[in-house]
């Protein structure tokens, strides 16, 4: 094997992603995911500097054309997926929303996942089919114990070093405190590697609150998508293992994206130049002068048993 | 069928889109259509007024997070083109890239185009795989005849509304204004509904000598990618029937996903706040609402069997 | 449009595969649809004069490996199924299962199903995931309010040559013939085209008995897998509309794989010779000699330019 | 991760099925690799006791009703491998066809077949697209020197254990046995872990030939489907490290279908009863009585966190 393999021809880790985001979850500083949705995104934030990758059902449902309410099958989600594992050449955590069913459809996704080269899944404790936790008010959550039969059937079928991370809905669902850490820890019991809790509210409380309650038991990741003026010193201090930036990737795109649209109609191409990326910058981005390289390469190689 | 329903839950208009398109090849001004490369950017397009859509190969092939050197496989090129097909709502003109071969698979390429919902597809003469126009200097054509043959097998599978358009590189090849007008004539007697000619200089200069020379034989479409700064005037002016801004929306995205990535490294979300779209304006692009409506009108519709 | 084309390169008759299985059922005598699960056997199928095609969840389930437990993404079912479309050439009813989730995901696999070309869709009232009809004792029912609104969602969002058929499993479940009849009314009154409705007894008795009570009000539609040994002429008698031979062909093919993997480790491949297709019937069957003259055909024509 | 679970559930040894392809090639006696083509036929040449399972580019064109000269595109045939992969169990070898264009798409392939878990791909020295090597007289070789950096690009791109075989055409394109031997070692030289070399004659001379001048530079696979009456103690003392059985599997499956397509259209069901498998043994051979098993065992599981 070559060792100066661009990130998409080079072989996968094998087994390694989980191990890597095993690694991020367990350092002493939080770590940041970047919500991404395809190759492109992937990309883009590997290239920032993130050290994993969060595949949004959201923003891959939004890329789609879809709503983010399980309209996206769990094996598209799983076709984008494998794009940014290709593409980015970090750690991948796969949005799993509730599992797509039951036990069964929800260890067949784990297990793609796996087989597909992500580091890790996230399934939710919401009922099929769900609909997106930033909208509207329908929430329902699945039953504390068939949910916890879920996790268990996705742990044991994937290897030890795969992630599993149950995201807790309670306080979005307007359980409350007391039964999002009872879902917690039953979710700790049954095997999970981390727990996700989610909230919507514009502060920081109740996922303060809840972190002083839960302690060390296990790794916290928040998405804190509503919550955006809290620093990260806060989430540090906390103690969180992982913040997600869910669909910032996404919500960027689709501004610049309108704009250009909207100007383009407007006033033209000129308009919009100064605002897109070169095409030589996307170039080097996606690697075009690595395949010039690796063109000229084979090409004399080639000659080699042309002229011997 | 319900009148008020999504885009995306609307059944295709079946044979229309061709028909549509080439609706649009025939005004009198020129049409201009948005290069999009998932459901999220057809929309987007769609809802800015774009009567068309450029499903780009370039844009394409870089969000899976590949290079445009037919590393994406057809039918992935394809399943994205149906996500535009049916988050856009408006005619979709394929690029086919070399058509992927011979004669053979590229009338696949053209009836399956159809099949999905596409208006029609753009097939040019250069030889597989394919460099992107915009990157080197090894483009070399394709032999006149087979490429004659190419276009009369789409043309001999697909319905006779379905678009057929044949791109000459001719003049980013080098090999001369003589030869373009040679090739655009061969391909128009071969069955091609109208002439992709295209130019990666900065001036209008040899477009417009073309244009002049070849004159109402075909419509001609052009994409002025490196000639943005002509004005919208001198397209009109030379009788141009289509204008295809190829790959802005994608470049824009990814102006904005670099920056996002970038500020939130550094600065954290407060600081990208103002510059992505708010989730209520996501979810109102999107039909979330509509989706509530539905939700509550197939809600009370299952109530009456309930309650008979 | 060439004339002679084979049926894989023609272009999909849009709306007409609705409209044809609409006629089949509206025939005096029983129609048979064949059962399929690739395009292969779908040409097989249309081979042996098949009218039409019962696109079978369980079969489709098999071939990919998996258990007819929802265990397949409902978007994996329909690239299976676009490739029988492509390769029968006659009208294709496809198995919907219970819609996979609710209003909305039952109509976003409707609205797919005709875009990809299906005939119609067939949707049964047990709950996701089901587990198929003829395995174990465990096959709960929808509620019916929640199951018409399904159909009716998915009525509203195809053309109205598009069939829609609901299958109704109140037998096989234990809920008996009253509420079977119940069931097929709502239904009928939700906007269903056609009504399956399954047994899995040995005998033709307790669809002979649906059968008088329902009289004519909608095309009945049967798959009479396990009450094989009734004679066409009865189900000709009961005024019987459709009936599918569900998964004959694909049992066929594991008894027929299984004795030829098992011959070839035992007694080698002269053993097994004589009962394999040859390979030139087999390049028959696929249309080999077909694209052999297409090449000439092309090939003739390319030289026509050459020559110019 | 539980010790009893079936093989699509269990995670993939990573890495593991290339070793295990190269730990066969390596034994004394020749291997059997069972041709399939979907996750049925991989999972019933398991069942058999086959070591290993060949993708047979052939079989699955024709099962996606297509034809083998590069109708399908290279992403779908891996979807299916990968099924293959779920299902089987057992190192699968993917048949490449030419690599689908040029050094690039070629490595593109092999990357991915490894990260989906094949354990290794063959390449064949012809021109895309190629035709089968069964049919008609146009098989052109491809130049030795391009042939030779494909080899050595796919090659640098995957691991160390995953398996390389250059497929050698040159008796079949009439180029003679020197030509055969020439390239043989210069693919070798080029990094190839084994050579297929593929005759069409109906005796095993030419391949006799060629493995006596060959002698042990590298294990030799080949694919009797011509020379089937050559008993295997032939293969054995002529020291072949592999036969193929490449498309027997598939041309039972044709075989029966068709014959049960023909008499239940001419004496019905019960007339095909006795040759197809009963549905108790299909559900055996799927798994189903494992997954009621599941179904107990995550149910009593969720009764667990009810209960406490």
């Amino acid at each position: 094997m070559r060792e100066n393999l661009p990130v998409r021809t080079r072989p996968p880790a094998a087994g390694v992603a989980g191990a890597q985001l095993r690694g991020l979850l367990a350092e002493p500083e939080p770590s940041y995911l970047m919500g991404a949705h395809d190759g492109l995104s992937a990309r883009i934030a590997a290239e920032a500097g993130f050290p994993a990758i969060w595949a949004s059902g959201l923003c891959m449902s939004t890329i789609l054309g879809c709503r983010d309410n399980d309209e996206v099958s769990w094996s598209e989600l799983l076709d984008l997926t494998a794009r940014m594992v290709e593409a980015g050449g970090v750690p991948v955590l796969v949005d799993a929303d509730t599992g797509y069913g039951n036990f069964n459809t929800a260890r067949r996704f784990a297990a793609r996942a796996q087989r597909i080269g992500a580091a890790g899944i996230c399934v939710e404790d919401k009922v099929f089919p769900k609909m997106n936790s930033f909208f509207g008010e329908q929430h329902p959550l699945a039953p504390i114990g068939e949910f916890c039969a879920k996790i268990a059937a996705c742990r044991d079928c994937v290897d030890d070093e795969f992630v599993i991370v149950a995201r807790v809905e309670a306080l979005i669902a307007g359980a409350g405190m007391a039964e999002a850490l009872r879902r917690a820890e039953a979710y700790r019991e049954a095997g999970a590697d981390a727990i996700f809790i989610h909230s919507r509210q514009r502060t920081v409380e109740e996922i303060a609150e809840f972190t002083r309650e839960w302690g060390a038991r296990l790794p916290l990741v928040i998405a804190p998508t509503t919550y955006y003026t809290v620093p990260a010193q806060t989430f540090a201090e906390l103690g969180i293992a992982a913040v997600i930036w869910a669909n910032h990737a996404m919500r960027a795109s689709v501004a610049a994206m309108r704009e250009a649209c909207r100007a383009l109609r407007r006033d033209g191409a000129a308009a919009v130049e100064p605002v897109i990326t070169p095409l030589d910058e996307l170039f080097s981005l996606m690697g075009y002068p690595e395949l010039e390289a690796d063109q000229a390469h084979y090409s004399s190689l080639a000659q080699k048993w042309v002229d011997s």
